[in-house]
């Protein structure tokens, strides 16, 4: 961003003095409205939650209610700076929750980095809340952070850095193959960078058919038995490269029909792209910089390419995801976000982009396409019931 | 209640589908509008906040964000019922909070009657809010729960069941001793009840110049050395009755100035009433029963008498004060919410009402009263910035 550009959104964040706000929906203006909406009257929801607690989604706030949770140690790319830091962060994509999705999200920024700390605040306040979307913490710890979460609360965890790119990114590869006609069954996909959002791309596209699937992080290719693996790293390489395959990313890249890259800008030249198969498909999502700028892979034989960026077509942008995910899980009281609920979402988003409208610059909806986040609630909320999570 | 006063409150809480909601204050309708709000726009108050965390007051809704905050363990007069069921009140706070005096307010309904597990999840917490009103937590744990906090935390950290019905119960006080032209360093009051809200009245009473006061509980007087007393009455005991009166709440009424009752109903006869000193003022504040009705208090020579009621004069209704006190305590961005805060509500509260209005019937402001908020959170700032508890 240039300096004005900066300097206005400083300005414009003072003069909004918070992005979210809390209203009230009863209106209180008389002794008899406040003798409904509180004392006497409010003892009645009351004493029938107290008889069945999910009667909270019926009385309260509750069934449209999400926190937004962060430590503030992986905020946007600026690392750990801090929690009340991170909640300008919270706060936009609490905003993004109300704006695309009708989604109320409370922004809960926690001071401590230790695990079982966040594990615990968080559980502990689980009654208040439908869902709980976790966000910007380190890897890691943002795995057991969410593994834990899962174990011992009966609302959805979902963990947007991982699993709202993977959807996305699935979506985005769904229709991508379409247009170059190749199969997930059979194609190589090499993806650089062993982060949380590297780490779950690949989960969902495994759990979506694919098959040949190599990992690297900053020493090449992710194998079973390779030095320096840490403990996700270590159950990669269980998961991906069956064939063992071992080398640099350049090394591995050749033959390759897809690139996935979570990792850092330049990491891709062209002529990386000239060796890969026919008709290769790019998804570079560093930001703001990706692994190559979009002209060169075309100019060096892509056949699609899609950045997190806005100002290039094929935009992988979460919000393109969490909304209307989280839409559907609240509308059926889900207990859990499942990976048939994240695979229905992907498809979902996928399939508003009509067979006749489908090109190399449009494989994905626009993130102000209003078809979206009831697509994907919808979609969602279908899996929720058929997997046996829905409470309704 | 009437049943169909039950019904339509039930009704009306499921019509509402939750008194609060969360909602965007920025507009996020297109790409640029995006880039401001989110990323990459938002990196800038995000670093702006980790060079100097006191600016999240600044660029993020902190500044005017209270957490109401319970363990579900004394929810109004139905016991402890559980988090889950405690939201219907805490909602119902928190559109209080906005409607009287446009705090925002967040309800958190905590999982644990632990008062370590409540202590720590809402100091993790703390630095996502500009204060915390405790709510609705039973005796003694209340008490150390508040402590506990005050100790770790840098906001405000506010039980409204003791200091609320407090800083209320002190204004109407001071209004009704105007009227019988006593001084509340001369004359002697009586409390039955000894839980929060007894003990925190006798505590701000006591800092605002009374000299004799006796506590009672269901064993009458409470006197140092008595047996069965817990270590808040044991506290209490060090602070009251100087006398060292002893015998029941019927004995030490005996020539008293004023009754207090935040106990049970029909304590009080208007026998007891006619052996009060000349004069007397009763504050019989039991709900929905108070401890004698005003009626039979008037005809037994009560010169004033208030409740917790709003069908009769004179309500002492926690409603006067915390919203002010927060709005206060917010506006000068207040580390703590003191004792000075607590006295200079109360002195804001009675002074409202004009001495040519002043009556009877007509001791404390109506609820309503739009008067009340601006004037306490002015009275409460300038205390805070007097005591320097306020950062700016």
């Amino acid at each position: 961003m240039t300096m004005d550009k900066k300097e206005f959104a400083l300005k414009q964040h003072e003069d909004w003095k918070g992005k979210i706000e809390v209203i009230s929906r009863a209106k209180i203006q008389t002794p008899e409205e406040l003798a409904v909406a509180y004392t006497p009257g409010v003892a009645e929801p009351c004493l029938k939650i107290s008889e069945d607690v999910d009667l909270s989604y019926k009385y309260t706030r509750r069934g449209n209610m999400v926190a937004v949770v962060t430590d503030g140690t992986a905020v946007l790319g600026l690392g750990d700076i801090g929690p009340e830091a991170g909640m300008p962060v919270m706060e936009g994509k609490c905003a993004l929750f109300k704006t695309f999705a009708d989604v109320d999200a409370f922004p809960l920024c926690v001071r401590s980095k230790d695990v079982d700390d966040i594990v615990k605040t968080v559980s502990l306040l689980a009654g208040s809340f439908g869902g709980v979307n976790l966000e910007d913490i380190s890897a890691p710890r943002c795995f057991e952070i969410e593994r834990k979460l899962k174990e011992c609360c009966d609302i959805p965890i979902f963990h947007d850095d991982q699993h709202g790119t993977a959807v996305v990114t699935a979506a985005a590869l769904i229709n991508a193959l379409k247009l170059v006609g190749k199969n997930l069954e059979d194609i190589k996909v090499v993806t650089s960078g062993a982060g949380a959002a590297g780490i779950a791309i690949i989960k969902l596209l495994v759990s979506l058919g694919l098959k040949n699937v190599v990992m690297c992080d900053r020493q090449g290719a992710i194998y079973k038995g390779r030095e320096n693996l840490n403990a996700e790293k270590m159950e990669m390489a269980e998961i991906c490269n069956q064939n063992m395959e071992k080398g640099t990313l350049e090394e591995v890249l050749k033959g390759a029909d897809v690139f996935i890259g979570v990792s850092a800008p330049g990491t891709v030249t062209e002529e990386m792209v000239k060796n890969m198969a026919e008709k290769p498909i790019l998804f570079p999502m560093a930001n703001p910089v990706p692994e190559i700028m979009p002209e060169l892979a075309k100019n060096a034989g892509a056949a699609v390419v899609g950045t997190g960026r806005s100002d290039f077509p094929n935009q992988i942008n979460n919000v393109l995801a969490f909304p209307g995910i989280f839409r559907g899980a609240l509308d059926v009281r889900a207990k859990d976000i499942n990976d048939e609920m994240k695979v229905a979402a992907a498809y979902a988003i996928a399939n508003l982009i009509e067979e006749d409208k489908l090109n190399p610059d449009y494989i994905i909806p626009n993130p102000f396409d209003e078809r979206v986040a009831p697509a994907v609630a919808k979609a969602v909320a279908e899996a929720a019931r058929k997997t046996g999570v829905a409470r309704i």
